[in-house]
């Protein structure tokens, strides 16, 4: 698969090197593709990974997983012109510049705002859940992590539950996207038990089943 | 402990049945002790239960479990009169009637407004995650589920966890009762994926720790 990571920052970057090192093409799109970290970025990811310019990534791929910081989502999805037929998977939270909230409610979420800011594409809600360093590495002696993914498109939400089967969570579908409207706070949860409130960062929720 | 349950429907009735079973007495409040369904309950509980109307219950326990539908709160707790020095444990959500989304954003939540409703009480945020049957029998062999307790006071905190690790929970501290606005959108997450996208009634989430 020809992966898009548009922001290469922590979630992006780790994601991108993972999905590179089991074998996709990753094209790691960012502002400045020359710049120190993004060539260290691919050279830890191996030889089918590459920079770009954000726009050159979501040319190129026909998967892009949006990994922005929320302030700058809207500009860059403006800047890539028409998604036609392109998945985009949403990894953002809207969360603000503290991390003591989200910037939107449950009467929407980030996801269906990125749904009518990128043109054309299928949008799905995934990756937004836990800490990139639970997506460098799932592995808990008590079970794998979940990794719900939502969206409107059967065939999008395949793919990004395969592509987070791959990295050894359970990906399940948790609905149509109105349902990041509760995966964005399930973040915020996560964020603030691992942050704020003693849990640490070594943590993850495995979806129980009888 | 003597713990008074308001609302006696699926989620106060499995808790306070099970709580009563543990040894604790238990007072089931309700409008009318005298229902069909209460003695029934009563029944099933032992000898450590016994029904009461709302305002009893709150009088004679120093533990309150709060699980009355979201539209009935206000005036339930507006009937209690003055609850200093009572804990009270918030497992309401504030529902939409098709269950469909919340009623409050993530910019404040059902525990804080019922922190404002119910004068003097210590409010803890708990029992509001999972559907009653996994109250009923939180035994799964993938491990014990979580239970989030938040609030502002460690000794309510310490007790609604201690309550929630006697069921067969892992009881969790999440943080102040504001960690509501992350609580109550989880809950709606185990509903509509409990209800509405396939995933079935039997499931819970386990903390992952390393």
């Amino acid at each position: 698969m020809n992966i898009g990571i548009l922001g290469s920052g922590n979630v992006g970057g780790t994601l991108g090197r993972r999905w590179a090192q089991t074998g996709h093409q990753v094209v790691f799109g960012t502002r400045d593709p020359s710049a120190d970290e993004i060539k260290r970025l691919v050279s830890q990811s191996g030889a089918t990974a590459r920079a770009a310019t954000l726009a050159e990534a979501a040319k190129d791929c026909e998967v892009l997983l949006l990994a922005t910081p929320w302030g700058a989502t809207k500009e860059v999805l403006n800047g890539l012109g028409d998604l036609s037929g392109k998945i985009l998977i949403d990894a953002t939270n809207p969360l603000r510049p503290r991390l003591d909230g989200l910037e939107l409610g449950t009467t929407t979420s980030a996801a269906e705002q990125v749904a009518g800011w990128a043109a054309g594409a299928n949008v799905v809600k995934a990756f937004n859940t836990v800490g990139f360093n639970i997506m460098a590495n799932p592995a808990f002696s008590g079970g794998k992590p979940v990794m719900f993914v939502c969206g409107d498109d059967a065939d999008a939400k395949r793919i990004a539950k395969q592509l987070a089967d791959e990295l050894g969570f359970e990906g399940v579908d948790a609905g149509p996207l109105t349902q990041a409207r509760l995966l964005e706070p399930f973040a915020l949860l996560w964020i603030s038990l691992a942050l704020s409130f003693g849990l640490g960062r070594d943590i993850a929720f495995k979806l129980l089943r009888r």
